[in-house]
């Protein structure tokens, strides 16, 4: 580090040349909302009636490592993960932004591969990709900064809208991502897995899916409160018990798991729903609604290619209890068992 | 690194309650544009009927170092740095958010020191601070993310309407935060400066001006292109001479050094001009407007509290020519010396 030149403009300038020949390349004019994309001291877009603005950080060694994902799946986790916070609002496709720090070691192609799996899932989500910032760094970082619209604050979704009654209910399945990361860790944990389960398991963990259609059919729907599930079942539904001041109460047998994460669970030893309802990165999402809405709930999510499963309950009180199939509480802590390691 | 847990989220979480809270106690509710802001999955704005956004991000090691830089004084600059695009897109304040990377022997005193840099610009300049992201990080990383407003997109000025025939502009003074870089680096240059000018050169380098005021009135007043002096003067008149397709010319004994430059660049050998005109950092706002437009435009930016000195002109052809007090011309290349340090 302390070799590196301070003004080192150079090196960037061309990336930034590079990534932006990219970006015209993939979109031609500015499209969407934009009026002026890269190339300008800051990116112009011409928003609806209200923004939700999310930001998100990755970094080499904490968030993911080299040896195990790819350059391109770090540019697509990077942005589903920022875009689940906008699914979970109920906003509508915006904007990305990138901010990217560089390694002497990460080469010119494998930036640009990072920036391809940035690139590929905009296109796929209908996101416009308007500029960001590249610099240096001692390990990769990817900050990605994204802004979706509706209409109307109205439109969006809190997570304080909970109320005693409402019912509790996930989007997709559960698990998945702990039990891939699990099986990236320590591959020996496959060996007795069907090999596509397996793979499915880790594209869970490296390439989270984005719920955006799920997030504004929801809305529209009109759940009550929405969350993302980034960091554990039991935590995200603490997160709205706080907001709202209520409590809520998950039965665990009714969570849905992807399929593998039982085997995977009994390999290592561990709960599958443990693993479901502590283990984080799933990236669904979590809302909370009136019982008579659930069936147009489920039929909206269907719409947007994921089932909707009901796993608990609003109720008087605070926190979260996650109910096992015996009745028994367990702890809503989060996914300890790799943080131990 | 290898041996930080990937699930971390404790300490994190706590960091983010913490900063929440000061920024509750700072705004009470989230105030201008916003409707949601810290504690939900993303905040909610109000946004204008455009929106001018970018990122900026400040890596230890590269564009700062612990040994000269305070926290307060990172956060600071980071927002600053972040800002001075939006000033000159002549956008008004708007919102913030912010990505922290956090090494391990970085304190919680000195991150909320940090924070409190950036929530002491924030209050100066009217922004929101609005939420981001904290993460563990193996040097110190602030990605900071802006959002501006403005009536339309055509009240923002890019950098591609300077015409031949034009003159060039810039704010305030030039040099500054180089002269100050050099004193941060190399103490023993301060010896023949008086200390009140020496420290005036080293707040410049940490704690850069923001020109938000000044963008708007120049935006208003009418000139055709705008960017803001970060890479240095030179290269800067070559991004709008490239946008625009046009030559810049500028005559350096025009330029205005702010005081001190000349003694640190004799100390150390150089050309003060070559401090102006390659030391980037300075974070002044170069623009290109219509010779009969200079009165109003002086006149603007004075209402807003800082100079504007006609430097140079737009002319046919391409590139960027800065000429000498001899009638040379110098090559406009970026600020070599420290780099090659």
């Amino acid at each position: 580090m302390e070799g590196e030149p301070r003004f080192r403009a150079g090196p960037e300038f061309d990336l930034i040349a590079e990534l932006a020949g990219r970006i015209r390349e993939a979109g031609g004019a500015p499209p969407g909302r934009a009026r002026i994309g890269l190339g300008d001291d800051a990116a112009v877009t011409v928003p609806g009636g209200a923004t939700a603005t999310s930001v998100d950080m990755l970094v080499e060694g904490i968030h993911f490592r080299r040896e195990t994902a790819l350059p391109r799946s770090v540019g697509r986790k990077a942005l589903a993960a920022a875009l689940s916070d906008l699914s979970a609002m109920g906003a509508a496709a915006g904007e990305a932004y990138l901010a990217l720090g560089v390694p002497p070691r990460v080469d010119r192609q494998a930036c640009l591969e990072l920036y391809e799996g940035v690139a590929e899932l905009s296109r796929e989500t209908g996101i416009s990709l308007l500029g960001g910032d590249v610099s240096a760094a001692p390990v990769l970082i990817v900050a990605v900064t994204v802004v979706g619209h509706a209409d109307s604050p109205d439109d969006l979704v809190g997570r304080a809208g909970a109320r005693p009654g409402q019912v509790l209910a996930v989007t997709g399945e559960l698990g998945g991502a702990a039990a891939g990361l699990m099986l990236l860790e320590r591959p020996e944990l496959d060996r007795s897995l069907d090999s596509s389960l397996a793979a499915g398991l880790r594209r869970r963990q490296l390439e989270p899916p984005v719920r955006l259609a799920a997030g504004t059919a929801l809305a529209a729907a009109g759940v009550a409160a929405m969350i993302d599930v980034s960091d554990g079942l039991g935590a995200d539904a603490g997160q709205i018990a706080a907001a709202s001041g209520v409590a809520t109460r998950i039965e665990l047998d009714g969570l849905p798991l992807q399929e593998g994460v039982a085997e995977v669970a009994q390999a290592a030893g561990v709960d599958g729903f443990d693993l479901a309802a502590g283990g984080g990165e799933d990236y669904e999402l979590l809302v909370a609604l009136e019982p008579d809405l659930v069936t147009e709930a489920v039929a909206a999510a269907g719409g947007a290619e994921t089932a909707l499963t009901v796993i608990g309950e609003v109720a008087e009180g605070s926190g979260v209890e996650l109910r096992g199939p015996d009745g028994a509480v367990r702890p809503a802590s989060g996914f300890q068992h790799l943080a131990e390691r």
